[in-house]
């Protein structure tokens, strides 16, 4: 497939005068071709196609979408190589991960489609009626979850394939039965419009209704300001930076019709070194956690920026080997020059904070935009009287906060900003602590994770990836896992209403063999 | 018991300074006693409580919590007489309604008793480990929805007892596992106040946290800001007018950190005549039409308040079988001098409108605050070119607009704001015609009735009482039924947690047992 810098609206595809390149983050070098920027124009013709679209897609069968998510995937495995050198070279992230990032990607459609056929996720609920129930007759009452509409998705920079173009949120939006409009990640445009060649092909395959996927390209805040603020819109899906979600939630709100906006923003993912695991391990829990740390240069939602224990021995112990695991860390390459820069200014700034001391940092120069990792070392009384400490910094930092006891340490998780997740290295011994400290954890993060390290998403049926604001801008919902199709259903209930006229799924047939709830009873399939 | 009109802090009562009188609206008169208004130190202190209690009665057990909402139902109960008298004192409402509608909260309480020992509500998922897994093994991963912390619910002035302190949101709440602080109307403060000591009392003899439980009372605008605005309340819970939803739903996206506002606000519940049924049966759709608008003064969210049809004979034959009853309908006392008031004002201004006439109000003038039932007719190109005309006017007001055809009806419909019902009168001859409207009108409306009337909400497993916005603030959910457990809960995942320390609901005993999906295969208790 070649790349030719064209936008997709719908099944159609445009240039257009505004144009903008890539660049590849380890040479600095720009990429070809140029790439067409959508306007309001083309914002305006997205939305109404997918607008057109939605009625049409909402009431497909479970089975037509699945097949659909399905030949995405096959479509995306179809790209081959091409693919993941175009990534590589607008992300500067090595093949391998990109290979993988790919397996996952395609594995969340598949995953996707699954669940559709599985049928838990419309929620069916069927409440028969009772003609001859006293005082009055209980009407016939049949509920399904159903698809909210056209879904804006912004691809996120740090995986330009799973939580891009198809990634989670287009796996779920599909899924659920609602047309996407994607608007594409700026650094990497040519991997967005690959993708999109798939997604394209597939719809057009499986007959799908013309306008169930868009691609705007772009790099002015004007489009994606213009796409959430489009009435057509009904959901906003976002991976990115807290400033980011935030102006996306603002316009979200500012509508005459708000709409919900399931902003991934911002994490620093504590982990919690308890005092018998620690005193047991702590030069391997060093090594590990620089594993997890330095990961695709820190690039990751769950990169663990904090960690807290117990001042004493065992963790000097601790920031010694994992200072000297930093030292030892290659420089690797970012993301974008932006991202580089924010990093860089992020570590500086975390290290003139007064009472931060700097334990180690990987030896540089790289090459260019390359991040070098940095570990620091500050008490809980520091923490929790600057706010900047517990802050993210994108890429791979980290702070190891020290608490005098205890107290101090729930002191500290309790003044926690809401995150993605907590992760405890534990003992049995360390178990009536950590049962102190869950009901505090469970409040301030989606995934609670014991004895490994928070990076490694899993994508199945119980996972959350989500949390309680700012980790997320809606704390209900998760954007990895099958559990992600919620955040794109509403309920309906259809009272009284003769087959003929129900969806397929809440028919008098089909709900004798689909999962659903009689009278509040569960049936499986 | 007496009604003192001091606020419920907790296990506390607390009488303030400031304080409020309520009025009966049937005759205008004061009623004993004063009641406390709260100020900003006691939004503080129940606030507080509430936290205090989160944690505890988060992981408080299903079966403590189904006891928990049964004990109150019970002494609801044994309050007897006094509470349907005061409520009548308060509201104007008839005893035999007011009767009928502590039946229903009662039920309410004991659905979701019910809900909770049936285990679904917590919607357990488990991937369990797979270490042989290549490239790399999987982690045992463990969901469950929970709790989202303390709750404020606004008490509504149409539903004293079903909608107010131990109403619906406080019933999903509480079950959810949220502490309640109920911002109670100040219209039904002895109500409210009778309802809370069946509340507290429950709370007592359960042994409930302290602070799962207050109420305040006032009626200053203030006083429900700064609940909103209280960084410990993490949702809201709203039944009222359009002004008063969006202004709550403002200050909490205005907060620091931003909390869902289930706001059910406006609503006009659309009813479609199609052309058999309302051949067929015109005169009788008629009088049942006009039953159904004055029902309780017309004072329900699911009036009633637009008809829409193909004009024609038969049409006239319905809005002439109407009108006459809508001529026969009593006078009934409304709610209160200000509910009157804007019904009187509502009435006046849509019969100015420009192209709408009267076909019909009931005769008058009746008692003190006495609304007269008000039919208003128009047609299609008046209604699409004035916004006015598609607004609730609370009360027992309805317009006809007739269409010309098919084409016009379906452009009123897509024209339409979110609703929380919307009716279809049918024949099987008309079915052809339904199915082309249905796509549309699924997307405006929570609920959707076949030839029956929107007044009259089953309380059970499969009914959506909800809707786009701006009938609710947020149409992913529901406010009546089952389902609307899952506006008070976030979900949580457990990463290779051991048994000890998982929830226990999700220990490896417990959860074979209780429903669950396991590898996302669904399994019934």
């Amino acid at each position: 497939m070649t790349v030719t810098g064209e936008l997709f609206l719908g099944s159609s595809r445009l240039a257009t005068a505004d144009s903008f390149l890539a660049t590849n983050p380890a040479t600095g070098a720009t990429l070809q071709p140029t790439f067409s920027s959508a306007g309001s124009a083309e914002v305006e013709r997205a939305c109404v196609l997918a607008a057109g679209a939605a009625d049409a897609f909402r009431n497909s069968g479970s089975e037509q979408r699945a097949q659909f998510l399905e030949a995405i995937g096959a479509r995306i495995l179809a790209l081959g190589d091409a693919l993941l050198e175009r990534a590589q070279a607008e992300s500067g992230l090595p093949l391998a991960r990109l290979s993988g990032e790919r397996a996952r990607t395609v594995g969340q459609l598949r995953l996707f489609a699954d669940e559709l056929r599985k049928g838990e996720w419309s929620r069916l609920r069927i409440d028969p009626a009772l003609p001859d129930r006293k005082p009055a007759a209980r009407a016939d009452l049949r509920l399904r979850k159903m698809a909210i509409g056209p879904v804006a998705v912004f691809g996120a920079s740090n995986f330009p394939l799973a939580f891009s173009v198809a990634g989670g949120d287009t796996a779920a939006a599909l899924a659920a039965g609602c047309p996407v409009i994607v608007k594409g990640h700026s650094s990497h445009p040519g991997t967005s419009e690959l993708v999109a060649q798939a997604i394209a092909g597939a719809a057009s395959q499986c007959g799908m209704p013309e306008g169930v996927f868009s691609l705007l390209n772009g790099n002015a805040h004007a489009l994606g300001a213009a796409l959430v603020s489009n009435p057509h819109i009904r959901a906003v899906g976002f991976t990115g930076s807290r400033a980011g979600g935030l102006a996306l939630l603002k316009l979200a709100n500012a509508r005459p019709e708000p709409i919900p906006v399931y902003a991934e923003m911002s994490s620093v993912n504590p982990v919690l070194l308890l005092p018998h695991a620690l005193a047991a391990r702590a030069e391997q829990l060093g090594r590990e956690f620089v594993g997890s740390l330095t990961l695709g240069a820190g690039q990751f939602c769950t990169n663990p920026g904090l960690l807290l224990s117990i001042a004493g021995a065992a963790l000097e112990r601790f920031i010694a080997a994992a200072g000297a695991a930093v030292e030892q860390a290659p420089p690797a390459v970012m993301l974008s020059s932006a991202i580089h820069r924010a990093y860089e200014q992020g570590v500086a700034t975390l290290g003139q904070q007064p009472k931060v001391s700097v334990v180690a940092q990987a030896a540089g120069p790289g090459g260019t935009n390359c991040g070098r990792a940095a570990l620091f070392r500050s008490d809980a009384a520091t923490l929790l009287g600057n706010g900047a400490i517990g802050r993210e910094v994108f890429g791979a930092a980290a702070i190891v906060v020290a608490c005098a006891d205890e107290a101090q340490l729930l002191r500290v998780l309790e003044g926690l900003e809401g995150q993605l997740t907590v992760t405890l290295h534990l003992d049995p011994s360390d178990e009536a602590l950590a049962a102190r400290l869950l009901p505090t954890l469970e409040r301030k993060a989606g995934r609670l994770i014991a004895n490994a390290w928070p990076t490694g998403v899993e994508v199945t049926h119980a996972m959350v990836h989500g949390g309680p604001f700012p980790a997320t801008a809606d704390g209900r919902s998760t954007s990895v896992g099958t559990l992600a199709i919620e955040r794109f259903l509403r309920p309906v209930c259809y009272q009284d209403f003769p087959d003929g006229l129900l969806p397929a799924a809440l028919r008098r047939a089909a709900t004798q063999v689909g999962p659903h709830r009689l009278d509040g009873v569960v049936h499986p399939a």
